[in-house]
């Protein structure tokens, strides 16, 4: 006898497709392996809001109000200070148009950093102080794979601008890096290296401030994959990463993941079928999947998202092959499933899509319905959305 | 002396970027050149509102409440509606579970038909009107070029089809199609062969109809490209067409419209220098340009938009090559400008980006600021989300 007291599933046909579904499960999983993964190293976890960006989901990655969190847009940051969180990091480099909205945060008690990598940038942060009688976090972003942004560790320009900062009346916060060539790692080998070279950029880059008589008490380093992968941390404050929580099928490509840890996906309906070509239409279009093809890339190219039955279980051999505005179209991709199987998926059928890139699909919705086992309603989490 | 009294232009530094701007003066101008198109066929243009999806825009794109309009989800068709649109086509194919909500337009007087183009869907429908005793006026969708879904015009399924729906109860309103292939056209005259063939498989399957004893009022036709180059239109009632108001870049590379006729741009600030590689980062990434790279197979590759001065007027050389979620990378892609006036666009500087894709862009936004040179102050169009 089972003691397991599942509750009755919530009933998805009742929701108009397509929208976005959130497995509470799995998120919960997710959320909980990067915290266990790392315990063991003397770092916080700044989760990155900007995949989640919602404040109800936020509740269930965030320990409490003061947790560390990391935002993507000043938009965020306002809505998760109004929403009570206090410690935040807006990782996208300073335009100085948005220092006002900083400040207005600043004055309520919110604890917001900034970022940035130039001396034009800390001239304009140190004015704005000076201008307003007060002081602005700033973390100075490090370049550690030439993958964007960020000054090299061994630049001159690291002290230059750190001066600039520390002597013109900013807080001189500490150092920020990103490994986004992570996303293109191969092997666990890979990950375990990109993970390494974050670190050291980092540190190294902490070390000569230090050196150099100049404040850094953050060293701050993070994507998904490197916060998995990561053998050591030493030196390094805070690890941040977004994708996790829900995780998608880039990141299964990488191996940080399976497809089945995956969160999040498109519930569609079928709605029409090209029996000469054996398409399945649905009516999910990039319109909800969003254009990402970040698989095209990797061994197995996802097209636009793999296709799982009406309970979340991928259908092998099934892709999104192509997506117009409100129309997908799906076709066996090897032989795991002939054109009579496909036939009988008859219009009106419920299917999930797996995302490549659940950032970038969960950026198409307004909100996530969220399937939990432990409640009967479906619950709903609105996303912020703008700028 | 001038007689152009040219207001003071609206001050866009004083949103927060990045958002969405409308051309106002290029936007009318697109919507009138279709009209003027047109206006020689009998015809009557039915614009497709996916594109501007916004009921404010609309009533610069339609000339009254009763004006025939294309939707491509059930949301947009209940949002016009309830600003008083009568006049509706939803031209996606229909699923059974969205019936209800077309039942429920029609009953408040809304002039709404379905599309279809299977004998299970047309029984569905059948099914619904008869369970429910009324009738839905229903569209047959046909292939014109492979593109996509349809029936073939000369498919014995045509006439199986028609019959179920006129037989069971449903109003059969005609045919539709979509050269949805003339995107990819590359010269005039593939764009007027287009143009033709999509005419000629309505034209075709209508005929066939009639032939048969079955009613076809409407033979609707369309895409922006197949609007602006068809030479005939004999037997078509209507033409459909929603990207020709914005127009985009991948329209200009077909020919469709120059680049100095977009209406649409994402305005943006610069956020950074990567001096090494001549990169300019700016606070649009792909969370506002799109992820859309629909000139990547034209014989013009525009990366992720091409780069315009904060008057619209584009800079030679510079694209987007890169997108992020808030970043996005500017660099030259030959040497109409080098690396020293690059340099020069200093951090907090406003910039223009063109999309590819207008439909795509418009997506990634809750509305429209809209420039006007007949108001000072910036117009603003929220635009429709959701299903």
């Amino acid at each position: 006898m089972s003691t397991n007291l599942q509750t009755t599933e919530p009933d998805l046909t009742a929701i108009d497709t397509p929208f976005l579904l959130v497995d509470k499960t799995k998120f919960d999983r997710n959320v909980t392996a990067l915290k266990v993964k790392l315990s063991p190293f003397n770092v916080e976890l700044r989760p990155h809001l900007k995949t989640v960006k919602s404040i109800a989901g936020a509740r269930h990655v965030l320990d409490d109000f003061n947790s560390p969190a990391t935002v993507s847009t000043v938009k965020e940051a306002e809505a998760f200070a109004e929403a009570g969180y206090t410690n935040l990091i807006y990782a996208v480099g300073i335009a100085p148009q948005k220092l006002p909205r900083i400040q207005a945060l600043l004055a309520k008690g919110i604890d917001i950093s900034v970022l940035l990598d130039s001396v034009a940038q800390a001239k304009g942060v140190v004015a704005f102080c000076q201008a307003q009688n007060m002081t602005i976090p700033t973390l100075l972003e490090i370049d550690c794979d030439g993958h964007r942004g960020g000054i090299q560790p061994d630049d001159t320009r690291l002290i230059e601008i750190a001066t600039i900062l520390h002597q013109g009346g900013a807080e001189l916060r500490g150092v920020l890096t990103h490994a986004g060539e992570s996303y293109d790692c191969v092997s666990k080998g890979e990950l375990v290296a990109a993970a390494e070279a974050e670190r050291y950029a980092a540190v190294i880059a902490a070390e000569q401030l230090i050196a150099g008589g100049l404040p850094c008490p953050v060293v701050s380093v993070g994507s998904t994959p490197t916060a998995h992968f990561a053998e050591n941390l030493d030196g390094v404050t805070e690890v941040r990463a977004g994708v996790y929580t829900f995780f998608d099928l880039v990141m299964a490509g990488i191996g940080v993941c399976k497809p089945s840890d995956i969160a999040l996906s498109v519930v569609t309906s079928v709605i029409g079928h090209n029996e000469e070509k054996n398409w399945l239409f649905i009516d999910a279009g990039w319109m909800s999947l969003s254009q990402d093809r970040g698989t095209q890339s990797q061994r197995k190219d996802c097209g636009y998202g793999l296709v799982c039955d009406s309970k979340g279980d991928v259908i092998p051999g099934l892709q999104v092959i192509g997506a117009n505005q409100e129309h997908g179209i799906i076709a066996a991709v090897d032989d795991s499933i002939d054109s009579s199987q496909l036939a009988e998926i008859v219009v009106g059928t419920q299917l999930r899509i797996l995302p490549n890139h659940a950032c970038a699909t969960a950026a198409m919705h307004v909100g996530y319905y969220v399937a939990d086992p432990e409640q009967v309603e479906l619950d709903y989490w609105a996303r912020i959305q703008g700028w």
